[in-house]
């Protein structure tokens, strides 16, 4: 069993690799964007899940550095198309690459950033290559999917919370899902102990995704980061909007619908106004419960996984962190 | 040696593989553009290339059918994508995807047409897996680069001949070479005659593309099915344009650049002026010229392919075909 690092000695070693790789080529308008939003350092969950997986089977994380940069490429990819669908000027402070540089550029760019995602991907053993793809080659449509569901509900006069479920376990929990089951599988691991991996991630990513809804609404506003309320002024349709409106009177759904399709009305009012139907309605609570829920099952997955006993209690502890973050 | 089938056998058989898979799932939003765009059957060119190349070397094309599909999806993908870069409003005299969906659709279903070309590339023997997906890979990033050149063509005040034809090495001419490098690797060829294939394929695409730059031009208003100086209305750069540029005086690059910056002339005479100075400049045999050269560096490669010299007439004749074309 090799040393089990920490986050931040993960974090640091695959920043450090990303770092070192060139993502230059001619014409540089195809390349200059890869540079651009892999500058915008995000949270690296996903890379960091995966190199801790192949760590927890008794591999070195070094061996699984190619795929942690194939996923990162891989989600910077949807987030780059993700913003062009939605026409946002802004991400993570900082102006979306279509906004920087072109549409054409900004297509073109996701593009070539999907295949270099299959490029690093690949640099495995040949024993693993073909579970390796297929893994990666499912995920990759189950988030294409997750993305198309989220398009229709822009324009969805009910959603289901089943539906709205559904939509976030596509597009956001199946790639931590599968972060986690690549670094198990580049771990060596036995493919029961990676599935049951993958089912903690997805279970996790749903929760984790339910936790970035809530804390919108309900976090508190410094440690968040971001303004409060921010999803309520972009008429976000999160867990929150979706349920309110499954469960809230007649009367409290036109009043929801209403501020809902209004876009400049004063901000704090507006924030306010929905807040307050939120809180009648118990959503911070119900929402609460449905992330519980979802963070109990992963806790059940990890129980089956053939680890042992402070392997699953410092994943139980990275999984309490990533859902009682406070931004 | 099994028995060589015919172009209009492997068109046969690649079409009823092609209509036996199933483009299906949810959302439909997502899968309705493949099959719309798939039924816009074009030409198959590559797939078919892709399939003779793996008879030559004695294999049933049965066997690359999976890949030649990938390709398919890949050519398919590029296109859908381009066409939203150029704003298409038709693409073989029917809608373009984002014009009968919604650019959302268009741009999330090339996404996932991708990732399906992957799916069916990867359905190959394990010891040919590595080489097939980085012969696959390399080749998806030089169409990429390629389509970014051309992006970059739309605001360029000069182009050079080179510049323009490394453009439509990378665009166009990749994507044969690797079709038939692909159906090679899996007739089980040597790499040697693979690559030699590769270069006989680059090179016809080369030809290919500046005979369709051509055709337009001086070809046969029926025979081409399309309306003669088509691109020049479009004010589309070809090498027609692009080399004109390069070669004319300063009176008649004024008048030719005047000519493509109008959208709103009368078609007829737009045509009747621009190629009245491609006449004059002798663009005409400079463009059959060039060809020329690619299309005997294309028969040069064949030379050294290692097979059969009724397999070798075989191939020449084909590649006649496509250059000879009158559409």
């Amino acid at each position: 069993m090799i040393n089990r690092r920490t986050v931040a000695e993960l974090e640091a070693l695959f920043n450090s690799s990303l770092n070192k790789q060139s993502f230059s080529g001619y014409p540089k308008e195809l390349y200059d964007p890869f540079n651009y939003i892999l500058q915008l350092t995000g949270k690296r969950i996903r890379p960091i899940m995966l190199l801790m997986a192949c760590e927890l089977f008794g591999k070195a994380a070094e061996e699984a550095i190619s795929q942690a940069i194939a996923i990162e490429l891989f989600h910077n990819f949807t987030l780059i198309h993700d913003d062009i669908m939605d026409r946002a000027p802004l991400r993570r402070g900082h102006s979306t690459v279509h906004q920087k540089y072109t549409e054409t550029s900004a297509l073109l760019s996701g593009d070539a950033m999907l295949v270099y995602a299959y490029r690093y991907l690949v640099n495995v053993n040949s024993s693993q290559l073909a579970l390796v793809i297929s893994l990666f080659n499912e995920c990759a449509i189950k988030v294409c999917e997750g993305q198309q569901m989220d398009m229709n509900f822009e324009s969805a006069q009910v959603i289901k919370a089943e539906e709205y479920l559904r939509m976030i376990k596509l597009k956001t929990a199946t790639l931590l899902a599968s972060s986690l089951k690549l670094g198990a599988i580049i771990g060596n691991a036995l493919l029961a102990d990676a599935d049951h991996l993958y089912n903690f991630g997805l279970e996790l990513g749903i929760a984790f995704q339910l936790r970035d809804d809530w804390l919108d609404s309900f976090g508190e506003t410094q440690k968040v980061g971001k303004q409060k309320g921010g999803d309520i002024i972009q008429n976000k349709k999160t867990f929150l909007f979706v349920e309110s409106l499954n469960i809230a009177d007649e009367h409290t759904r036109q009043s929801l619908l209403q501020l809902y399709s209004e876009q400049q009305r004063n901000s704090e009012e507006k924030i306010k106004a929905v807040l307050s139907i939120f809180y009648d309605l118990n959503i911070e609570k119900t929402t609460e419960k449905k992330m519980q829920n979802h963070f109990e099952a992963a806790l059940q997955h990890l129980q089956f996984v053939n680890i042992g006993d402070n392997e699953k209690k410092y994943l139980n502890g990275l999984a309490h962190d990533l859902i009682r973050r406070d931004k």
